[in-house]
């Protein structure tokens, strides 16, 4: 860790990546700095990524709605009940948005981030 | 454990205590064996318990929408979101439906499922 919620900026990034697991994103998701952060990035329009259970984050900064998704799949059924398209793919890009399911899907979900930081500013990541 | 969920039958029962922690109610929502069998409780007018991230098994029941329900904080958007009524109670009762939010809660939780026992049939627990 480089740096606390309380000294870090969206504006100093290019992008955000949020990790899985069960404990992380259980407990950032309500966590109001934690939040108030992430909804910056969409805002910002810059690219969100998350992973795994990282999506439960971003139903909690009100992210999902209307977005095609995917996640570990006991939280697909969180998703679709907030607005969310999910399916079952490897990655899922969705303007700036980009998730997958678990750790075998890595090498797509790191290869599609890095397309979506190339590509810059996106006017349809919003929240 | 006593049983396998392949051994297991909810007419053998009077009620269902589901437990908290991040991984097993993480792991049992999906599993189709554990969904069927607290489904089953529901159609039998049983009483069904729920604390801290237990009722997320409820969301993947379809059991929550239109029930009167509390969570660990974290549950409560997706309760929200799956049409439960959330409220930060240390226990809701919702005609058989008894839910806590965390350990602190478990005196009263037990205590309302002692209660909603031996009341009996529930006909208002319904899927």
């Amino acid at each position: 860790m480089d740096r606390t919620l309380d000294e870090a900026d969206a504006s100093e990034y290019d992008a955000l990546v949020l990790s899985g697991g069960v404990i992380n994103p259980d407990q950032l998701r309500t966590n109001e700095k934690a939040i108030s952060f992430v909804r910056d990035f969409f805002k910002q329009h810059k690219p969100v990524a998350a992973i795994c259970h990282g999506p439960q984050i971003l139903i909690s900064a009100g992210a999902v709605n209307g977005r095609k998704m995917t996640s570990v799949k006991s939280v697909s059924i969180d998703l679709k009940n907030a607005g969310a398209i999910w399916e079952d793919s490897e990655v899922v890009t969705d303007n700036g948005l980009v998730t997958s399911r678990k750790p075998k899907d890595l090498h797509a979900f790191n290869a599609k981030i890095v397309e979506e930081i190339k590509e810059g500013r996106h006017e349809d990541q919003y929240i």
